[in-house]
């Protein structure tokens, strides 16, 4: 590979919503970009999280320089204590988003060997081959930045999560000059967020929000509770500001919100005025319309502080009408069903909800199609790169990039794994590396592979049937009749005597076979056909048949 | 019970969408309205579908006069094979209502013993105490009605799932003269569709999406591939309009799709120029931009034709660069993750891909909050409950309702199973009636209950593991190390070690517990303790464990 190529591999990200993490490649060097999870479809049963497979990097540890985050998602730190003990390198972000990787990596036990670097937009870090500078932009969440990455190749800019919102409530707007100034020296290649590239016009400006939270706050005759992502400090900001202007106090609820909004007021993120917060035993001596409560629950979590209110089951907060509830937030894909369940048990109390369906009480963190249009329009890349979605997502930002005049010769759709090497003037997809979903259950990475899940889907549709068949070890012959156990597969009061049927059955047809029956394969398979019929004929169920012979 | 108390019980539908039924009951009379099914939420593992719970209507059979149906959608009447067998009553209904109605009976093996009574607008069926009369309203399905009942206690108005389209491209108008003139001489309850209760404003016409089907069509480069609900025989109209305009011909695919559009056709539901449809095979030789496919798969079901399509597993259908597919649909709650993935799939394939987000090609087919307010004002009625919707639905409707001047104590927000008692000047919540989900799986209708899909859930997270366990006969020993067989916990070979491990763990603990070890349940509770501790304390997870002891 000549010294100046450059090869771009996303390992995660692409195609997929989730797990972000890419890497820059030339030579001798590394450099990746963010490290994230992704929570488990409907599909995974029982995983707990998913995380990009890092065996290429895990190969070429030696040419690793270091771990560059964009913002403090999980989607993009979640899997650093899964990956950071395999790679041992330094991580370099911005102050707020190392703050969230230290509670990260203390959770999993890997922030002592951890090598964290401050990193402020316009510095410039050298890492190998590549330089690298952060410049600011707007996301849902504080210090969120994108990357300038100088390389023998040419400049590429990573654009992060971004929407640019020229009136946000915390940090800056997003560097829109350096960015030009960028696109007139020329840019190698742009890689941008395609998050929300089906969505026409312009995402609406944090302020919007803070606007329809003052008229809740004055028009809400009760005490307010409102719920959002912990991580979206800015809007924690907006409660604040707006409960100050009406004379409320503040309550903070639920160990999340807690503690991320512990530390980014000792970070300077957030800033409330003296005597606004209280302690939630206080809130019991105002009067409601003195009172707002700031709560997880925003998805639906069971365990939230939100949830448990709307199911009667919070210690310190019951739901009475003359309350009203802000859902200030949309709900991650899959979890629509579990946030509406809340909704409904709220209103099942009395209260008021406003939800974004009903009230402007969210708006998002990621560009629409003309903020992504004006991106590529400043940075006038030679190539470009969808990244950060799935592949509809790509796909339609590709199309955006072509209908502003990139030649689609040097647009690329890739998805994970897909090598794109560029050289000094030309560009191509040039093989893959290994990629895909890393499944975490409990404490063991990667163990769970296709035969487990299988097996948890079928189990989870029509239960198991084990069939315990007792055999006398010298002639082979059955032992009494056969045992039946089942669990998830019929109910087994009602269905007596189908099961005791078909212990005579098995029983019937095993002593047909007579001396072969010592062979385990041939009663195996047996049992499992026999049973199989049997229950199928019966019920239209196929639960799984597990037969274990005992040799008495 | 005075003669001419009402009393009005929705058996679904209200708090939980689908599987929509109610019953209107007066002396010894009863009227059951519609008769759906559900499909099971994603928490209920292996379930099929999911129906009302009639055990009151079974208990009063002798009072049931008759079931109208309002409309042939599955939650409407979806669950009259499994219903009728048990009421054997009359069924009335529009003439393509019965026409759906017949095939599912078939399906059902129901058809022979019904009793089906077309009706058409306007006309009036006296059954008891009860007279009824159907006006048209518009949905996404043709001959959708609404119903007016006379009872002895006044004027019952139930909507049926409706939007107010002016121009609609199947069937009539909604009958607004007929509401206004009932409005004018006094409406005592109104039942009114809140599905979009939380959408501002009108849903728009059907018609718009003939112009935008008209702009596809004239500007795809090749062939089109439109798909939507099979029941949407106004879309499936504009398309083969459309085609007609542009000189493509329509060829379709998919059995129900097929299916539907046969019997469309038949009853003069849909309209078709000769030689415009054809058979599939005649597609090959028409050039790509003389071709239009209308196909199942608009919910990404996985043995759909377009899904087929999507993973290259179509025979008669390959996806080609060039291609232009329609989706025209939204995906039902719970489906987005399918639909999604189909899009991805198409698009990976160089499609060009139109769905909802990037393009108005499809509208709904009930009313928004502007509608429900034109019905309100023009019924005028006395009493309102909101149907046909979650909670939050229903509750927003009832708001707007009080907005719109209707006392507050004169609006019913139900839940399923809740009795709402009517007479001349009174209306309250008079008690419940047993209600909620009967699930139907595989042959079984109703055998499912909590500890089936709770040991299903259990099995689905982390698997089983059997232990079986060799006591001796006599002496109550332990004869050998206890077996260990698992499916769905662990990778097997990768935790042969811990496996082995935790048979010997529990020889040792069982051969402590000596000479009691014959108690079964002891041995049981030991077992289950022993091995959940351990595999809890190795992997985090938590297997059911299904202890089995053989008496050798």
């Amino acid at each position: 590979m000549a010294k100046t190529k450059l090869r771009i591999i996303p390992l995660g990200g692409l195609s997929e919503i989730g797990k972000n993490m890419m890497l820059l490649e030339c030579g001798d060097d590394i450099l990746v970009i963010d490290a994230g999870l992704m929570f488990p479809a409907e599909e995974m049963l029982g995983i707990d999280l998913v995380i990009p497979d890092i065996s290429y990097l895990v190969e070429n540890r030696h040419k690793v320089r270091g771990i560059v985050i964009t913002h403090g998602h999980e989607d993009h730190i979640g899997a650093l204590p899964y990956v950071l003990p395999q790679l041992k390198v330094p991580i370099y972000a911005t102050k707020l988003t190392l703050g969230l990787i230290r509670v990260k990596l203390k959770e999993g036990k890997a922030l002592s060997e951890a090598k964290l670097k401050e990193v402020s937009p316009g510095e410039q870090v050298t890492l190998g081959k590549f330089r690298f500078e952060f410049f600011p932009v707007c996301h849902s969440i504080p210090d969120a930045v994108g990357l300038i990455i100088h390389t023998p190749a040419g400049v590429v800019v990573h654009s992060g999560d971004f929407k640019l919102d020229y009136t946000p409530v915390s940090g800056k707007p997003t560097d829109l000059s350096r960015l030009a100034q960028l696109g007139a020296q020329g840019v190698l290649l742009l890689l941008s967020d395609s998050t929300y590239a089906e969505l026409p016009g312009y995402t609406p400006s944090e302020r919007v929000v803070g606007e329809v939270l003052d008229h809740v706050m004055a028009d809400a005759p009760g005490r307010l509770i409102v719920t959002t992502f912990a991580s979206l400090v800015s809007r924690i900001q907006q409660v604040i500001d707006a409960a100050a202007k009406h004379g409320r106090r503040v309550f903070i609820i639920g160990r999340s919100m807690s503690d991320t909004a512990r530390m980014a007021l000792e970070l300077g993120y957030l800033h409330a005025p003296d005597g606004i917060l209280g302690r939630i035993d206080e809130a019991k001596r105002l009067p409601p319309n003195k009172v707002v409560f700031i709560t997880t629950g925003s998805q639906g979590e069971p365990t939230s502080a939100l949830v448990r209110m709307a199911n009667r089951d919070h210690r310190q907060v019951h739901i009475q009408p003359g309350d009203t509830i802000v859902i200030s937030a949309t709900p991650i894909p899959g979890n629509e069903g579990v946030v509406n369940r809340t909704v409904d048990n709220l209103f099942k109390q009395g209260a008021q909800v406003l939800y974004d369906k009903v009230a402007q009480v969210h708006v998002h963190g990621h560009g629409s199609q003309e903020e992504l249009k004006l991106l590529l329009n400043l940075v006038k890349p030679k190539f470009f790169m969808p990244i950060h979605g799935e592949y509809r997502h790509l796909s339609l930002h590709a199309k955006l990039a072509q209908s502003m005049g990139v030649p689609k010769e040097n647009i690329f759709v890739l998805e994970d794994g897909d090598i794109l090497e560029i050289g000094p003037r030309l560009a191509r997809i040039a093989g893959r590396v290994s990629s895909g979903n890393v499944y975490v259950d409990g404490l063991s990475v990667g163990d769970i592979g296709g035969v487990v899940l299988r097996n948890r889907r079928m189990l989870s549709k029509d239960g198991i049937v084990v069939a315990i068949i007792a055999v006398n070890r010298q002639t082979g012959k059955l032992v009494g009749r056969p045992d039946i156990v089942t669990r998830g597969f019929v109910d087994t009061r009602k269905f007596k005597d189908m099961i005791e049927e078909s212990r005579d059955l098995l029983a019937r047809t095993l002593d047909h076979s007579g001396a072969r029956a010592v062979e385990w394969s041939f009663i195996n398979a047996k049992v499992r056909d026999t049973l199989d019929k049997f229950y199928y004929e019966r019920t239209k169920r196929r639960p799984m048949i597990l037969p274990f012979m005992v040799k008495v």
